[in-house]
């Protein structure tokens, strides 16, 4: 688990890194940043965990996220991990195609060949990630985690935050996709990593583990109405239909004229840090 | 001076835009981004033009420098240019470099073959642009318009506010180039677009502007300490010692442990805006 330092740079009164590790879980080395903001010497901040979208690595919400602000002002560790093994000898997409494969791990545990040798990223983000986390961060309070994702990384957020309510004080999303199982991305995704027996598809499925008992204290999710992806791949009015049958508080925020890119995110980004920040810190 | 927009996206309940016009200072397209943040039919806002540095287009600061937030609450309406001409026939350095040709136009007149064809960034950032800007986009008030830029740009802010103080209410630079008769970079550009004489460096030289008598109300500079071209190419104490002499007022924050990068100019983007705001709404 030794962590090599890729890039440590002052923002924000803080420091915004990037750090490589030799993953067990994926056995691939693995990229992540991590924003720890100005604190005290001895002081233990809570941890947000942001989760990326298609095509992207930690890169894209590192520096076009906008969230060092609010990072800073409520003292809140960020962590942006990659969304997919990568290097030599990772299986892609077939075709190359953006929506499967290298940068599109969908946060799951692979068992189809040849996919299950390194696309473990549901074992990567709950349990190891952390691990290096706690060990590498001192300053990291793992006893006040919270997560968020955008799109993909929306979908990742929710399945992971619906799992292990005890874990994570606060959930919420941009954009994601709530139920896979039912919009291509998902469909292509579940049936080439997990095989087409759908009933090992939903503890990968937002509504489907709302629907199965899975609860959460509330739920944010922001999601522009100008989105290309609303229609075919998000349908936030799926889960939201799910969590009114069920019961699950759920702040589904239809934002007007917004799209689905890092303009739509980081509009956003401090407000969705300041309504976890209120969750982790009361 | 006909305007085509190549993208419009909402954000921070504003509007992020690039467009691309035909120059008729550069001779060639030139794009440029402009937002403009939400506000009342009809109202009138500032314009706050941003001057990016070597190697940028419009695109590094629109993605990463974090003034929407800020332009939205303030009312600012923020515009970056590109850095130099572009295009098939337009002179580059010889040897391909960064800090010379494309990229890297130093807001002069070039004077000198092949670069005065289409180097013409003083002429384009001082004239042509604001009347493209205020024909195009109804809410900009050009009579309240301030200037900043990062490096190179920020030179650009610099020469360009000292030599137009009637026109800009706020001056403010980020790691500025400040003396680039006397560094490197400078050097090589006056010398490339203006010739060896360097009587024709010094309305391009904000050190020898401030000598010459040019006089602002009021200058910002941050300067991060651990930029790695403090010492060789930006020298800020060489523009301090001018303005002590001269009776220039002049604000230089050394700011401690940041870089040259965008993560030390977001980190205190919206603390320049809000000091260009209060100047341009008094």
């Amino acid at each position: 688990m030794a962590l090599e330092t890729l890039s440590e740079v002052r923002a924000h009164d803080g420091v915004q890194g990037v750090y490589r590790h030799d993953s067990t879980a994926t056995k691939t080395p693995m990229e992540f940043s991590v924003f720890v903001p100005p604190h005290a010497a001895g002081e233990k901040l809570p941890v947000v965990w942001y989760l990326s979208g298609l095509t992207c690595t930690h890169a894209n919400v590192t520096e076009k996220g906008e969230f060092r602000e609010m990072c800073a002002k409520r003292g809140l560790i960020f962590i942006a991990p990659d969304t997919s093994p990568r290097g030599e000898g990772v299986a892609d997409d077939s075709d190359g195609a953006y929506d499967f494969g290298l940068g599109a791990g969908f946060y799951v545990n692979a068992t189809k060949t040849p996919f299950a040798q390194h696309y473990q990223m549901r074992d990567y983000i709950e349990t190891e990630l952390p691990h290096v986390i706690a060990k590498n961060f001192p300053s990291a309070d793992m006893s006040r985690q919270s997560i968020m994702g955008h799109s993909m990384g929306g979908h990742g957020a929710l399945t992971i935050g619906l799992r292990n309510p005890e874990r994570y004080r606060a959930v919420s999303a941009f954009a994601p996709i709530v139920a896979p199982t039912d919009v291509p991305w998902g469909q292509k995704a579940l049936s080439g990593y997990l095989g087409e027996d759908q009933s090992a598809w939903s503890e990968y499925d937002a509504c489907a583990l709302v629907r199965g008992g899975a609860r959460l204290p509330d739920i944010l999710i922001d999601q522009g109405t100008a989105d290309n992806f609303l229609a075919e791949q998000l349908k936030p009015h799926l889960f939201q239909k799910v969590c009114d049958d069920a019961g699950q508080s759920l702040t589904l925020r239809m934002q007007d004229g917004y799209d689905h890119s890092y303009y739509f995110i980081s509009s956003f980004m401090a407000d969705h840090l300041a309504w976890h920040a209120d969750r982790l810190k009361s």
